[in-house]
């Protein structure tokens, strides 16, 4: 059988750019013994994976490889007793339109009233990065003040509102008018700033938070959080969660220094990766999928059309081009 | 009674200076119900005393305000039931050679078997800030590589010691030959590197630690600590207990950004108070003494003698002129 399949062509300089990738055609071998032949539904584009083609995150992605994120795939056939034909299961794929994949690193896929695609968005690693990061290193408490970066994008907006479930007022930073008013009205942020047309980012902030500011969830890095940490309160907690303004940089950027900061203000920094919270993904499923029942939070999806237009969509993601989670919809 | 005094004559601009303190003296008022008078014999100098000079530390300081830090001083007169001529008493000092001060705001000092300025050192703010930030920061762990900054200085030289009695190896960074000779053969630092002659002090690192670094105890910032979070590990932790390098900056410093060094490596940065740990000080005390009394931890004081030296001495700390802890003995 016919795979279509996306290679790292060479490596990206700065911004990852089409030619970066390249799409091939080749023959599927025969399925061995428990061993699935998949049809992908779904793939997951993410900012890391710009890290993971200059070393910088697992999984290290070198020219020739076939990139590989995540995924939801139809079994189509099955070679071991846990998984049948029609069966849905998520893991992580190589970016092919016909895969054969081991049964054992695959998990079975038991949608629960949602569609599949929640699974690599709200219910998926964005989800629960948002649930574990806040938990774990943000912990907010009632009547604090949280700043969110990157507050339209998968992860940043589910912090922001799981922020308002516990009991804070939540601000999101972002980079287009229509993502600001989907923060304030369909994720009810307390307010929001558009970094892109706001003037002086560190007023706008001052202005929204003159309290203070308890927790950032960064999802960005760059000046926006140079702005958002010169406004922080004593013993404040910073989520990093991630750095997007930053992965394209071949060399490290220079920026304010933190550590006279972090001293006088007595904040707390870490950096956050979601694997190391894989024993307790099912705690967080079941929490968010309360929450989203309780319509407490609501999450947003930008679905992009056509196996081949995952390059695309995964350089979308830099130039902000995704309200809520970016995926590709295979065929 | 006629006092001595110190003043801050001006706010310092950059590196502190001599002119930037005057010395005048006063008649003492009358001793009310409750307070001592007191005859000072040690001051401790410390860096943070700079940033108190520029509102980024407790107790902020203004021009004309008499200098005050942590003092030993002995009970000449005693209108408190609690307090006897001869005692012994600790506590935040005005810069004066005589003293009028309440009694509620002093701790008696009972010296156990150590020089009175051990209880400004070792087992002061200094020594206990090494033990309880890298227990509740650092939480460096047998078997690890720990790399300590200003590793002469009062601060470093304990949290070095601490770590070797936690089973790291533990490399020292200070600024000449003879800390460095300190750290290798009185403190027993396993490598030591000297900033200021070493050309490329990344370099040095990578080559004491190929290992990488596990916990960093950063009493410097600056161009130092860039160079050791570049050789940071996974999972590795920041001490931030203080950041010499930059305290006489006026605006904020310029260095490679942090955030995406924090992700990419899980890193935890945490500022540390030594304030907060009030309510413990009786238990650091007490294993600091142990050890002292084991030989595991051995302590080192640069004093410089008469009141009117208070300055200097303050300013010698900019210069890295003490080995171990800098005080002020006055007469």
């Amino acid at each position: 059988m016919k795979s279509r399949l996306i290679k790292l062509a060479r490596m990206p300089e700065g911004m990852p750019q089409i030619i970066d990738f390249q799409l091939e055609e080749d023959e599927l071998g025969p399925i061995k013994n428990g061993e699935l032949l998949l049809k992908p539904l779904y793939f997951s584009v993410d900012p890391y994976l710009r890290a993971a083609m200059s070393g910088g995150h697992p999984p290290n992605l070198n020219v020739g490889d076939i990139v590989k994120s995540r995924g939801i795939a139809e079994v189509i056939t099955s070679t071991h007793r846990n998984f049948a034909k029609g069966d849905f299961v998520m893991g992580y794929m190589e970016w092919r339109d016909r895969l054969v994949a081991s049964a054992s690193e695959l998990n079975r896929l038991e949608a629960r009233g949602l569609p599949l695609s929640a699974y690599l968005s709200v219910l998926g690693s964005t989800g629960l990065s948002a649930y574990f990061a806040l938990n774990e290193i943000g912990k907010p408490k009632k009547g604090e003040t949280m700043v969110v970066s990157g507050a339209a994008g998968a992860v940043g907006s589910i912090a922001g509102q799981i922020g308002k479930i516990f009991g804070c007022k939540v601000i999101g930073i972002a980079g287009s008018d229509e993502k600001i008013k989907l923060i304030t009205s369909d994720f009810r942020f307390d307010g929001a700033i558009n970094y892109k047309t706001s003037k002086d980012i560190g007023a706008a902030i001052k202005n929204l938070c003159p309290e203070g500011v308890d927790v950032y969830f960064d999802n960005v890095g760059g000046d926006v959080s140079d702005a958002v940490l010169s406004s922080m309160n004593n013993y404040g907690r910073v989520v990093v969660c991630g750095t997007i303004a930053e992965y394209n940089d071949s060399q490290p950027a220079m920026g304010p220094r933190l550590l006279p900061l972090i001293v006088f203000k007595k904040l707390l920094l870490q950096g956050f990766l979601i694997g190391d919270y894989k024993d307790r993904f099912e705690e967080g499923r079941t929490q968010l999928q309360q929450w989203l029942a309780d319509d407490k939070i609501r999450y947003q999806e930008t679905i992009t059309k056509g196996f081949e237009q995952l390059p695309n969509a995964f350089i979308g993601l830099f130039n902000g081009e995704n309200l809520g989670k970016m995926l590709v919809e295979s065929r």
